[in-house]
């Protein structure tokens, strides 16, 4: 068991504790479900060693209370504080860590985020996922492949961004949809879209979450990034990004997201400059990226 | 530093975890307020142990960002679940076991629960915190002492309690005042009101937490109990309890709160049995207790 209680405490004292803690793990015995038995005992033990880690006051636990109930408040169908905690606390990057381990070549994971949408409109390939999000026209192509090699044709790819100013679209006021799609990898495994350049920007910070980093001298901003969930029969699903290679956040993104793989090249195209489908960009500048995705095996 | 990955998790994949480990609290190094630093850094140890020492699946985490979202939103002016949350888990507990050590003679402390409110009207000693709330008439006597043994005139003595169906006064559904009540010790130390004999009932279980009761087999039961909070210049304010010697509950009680100490004699009398006030009861049988009150010394 953890046990990080301080030396200053007293044998007799850390006896007290310590019975107490049996004492909860013991009240859950008759838990039927071995794998929830096994959550709430590791739960209880882990919560245990902080309180006695820190020696937690209770003043300290009645903000942790009035903490919780306000991540609670502001949490609506278009806001998910939790998820901004998790995601702040790294407690989201960890959970995908383990869930999402190193297979051969396959393309890594990084956080879901609170932003994504189920329903979001089918674009046939060669589509535009912007459908009004401002920002600079951005490109996007590459190939899903299997860790074979094998390219993996029908795979369905969910997209979704920010627009420039930093925003989702479950952010504006109205209830338009916009910088979010989904289209299907073609026979040959390729896909190609337009969307727009990503720019940085801060998570929610006017909440309870913002507030706990302000307290902390930490940043509520995330690195410039593009939204990938692809999910093909057989195969693991992939929930990732790609980021903006020479973005200066990458090395302090505020939900730990970034990793090096994902690290990619959006090269910046001067105005005028033809684009690969013909399409006319009324004289403004745009940005293409490559993106080739390889998804591991499904797990059994 | 806390590690409890189980053992079949490789070498590169536990070196993963532990970088993502780091580069969390490194996120922390520019906190100003070194306990805030202190706290933020233990729990984020304690979180991310949690969640690799169970392993935690992408589907487990939803479910528990899920309660999380439910417990916030259950949560109200009069309906607190994070605190049943806290309760239930023994966390409250915990954290009164360590902010109030044992002490010389002084009273043990236990939970505060979720239903103390502010404002409570001024009884005078002699008088009845009942005030309508249903259950058999008991008559409450005590001394509050220091722990030489010096009475302490003029503490504050906070008093709450359920009714015999089981509800606090903020649980009905009009607004009126029941079952609670301050006085204040007379000029000898000694204090003693009306109130009603305690009865078994059910923290609040129709919410997430009574889910969570449910589904690990535990039962939603408190032992009987009648609430103190004693306080008193210069000395330790007290929260706690009495209970009833007998009790079938006193032994599982859903909070962990009963302590051997605080269980006390609530001693039947029959209907017709004189009162110490000479109240007349209308022929209906009471009951009488003594609780005497040591407090410790106020903290540094």
């Amino acid at each position: 068991m953890t046990n990080d209680v301080p030396p200053e405490v007293s044998p007799e004292q850390r006896a007290r504790e310590d019975e107490l803690v049996e004492r909860v793990l013991a009240s859950f015995d008759a838990t039927s479900d071995a794998r929830l038995k096994q959550i709430v005992r590791s739960l209880v033990t882990h919560l245990h060693a902080f309180v006695r880690d820190v020696r937690l006051t209770e003043q300290e636990w009645k903000q942790g209370i009035d903490f919780l109930t306000a991540v609670g408040h502001i949490t609506d169908e278009r806001r998910q504080e939790f998820i901004l905690l998790s995601d702040t606390l790294g407690v989201s990057m960890q959970t995908i860590a383990i869930n999402n381990q190193a297979y051969a070549n396959a393309t890594e994971a990084t956080v879901f985020g609170p932003f994504f949408v189920d329903d979001a409109p089918h674009v046939e390939l060669g589509g535009d996922i912007a459908a009004g999000a401002a920002g600079q026209p951005c490109w996007v192509e590459g190939t899903v492949r299997d860790t074979d090699g094998n390219p993996v044709p029908g795979a369905r790819i969910e997209v979704w961004e920010a627009d420039e100013d930093g925003f989702y679209d479950v952010q504006y006021d109205d209830d338009r949809t916009a910088g979010r799609g989904h289209l299907f990898s073609g026979e040959d495994g390729n896909f190609h879209f337009w969307a727009i350049t990503p720019t940085p920007y801060p998570i929610p910070h006017d909440g309870p979450v913002g507030a706990m980093l302000a307290a902390t001298g930490r940043s509520p901003m995330r690195a410039s990034h593009l939204h990938f969930m692809v999910t093909a029969d057989g195969l693991r699903t992939l929930v990732t990004h790609i980021f903006v290679r020479g973005d200066e956040l990458l090395d302090r993104d505020s939900v730990f997201g970034v990793k090096d793989s994902l690290v990619t090249d959006f090269a910046e195209q001067r105005a005028g400059t033809p684009t690969p489908d013909g399409r006319d960009l009324d004289g403004r500048s745009w940005s293409r990226v490559r993106f080739d995705i390889v998804l591991a095996p499904a797990p059994d």
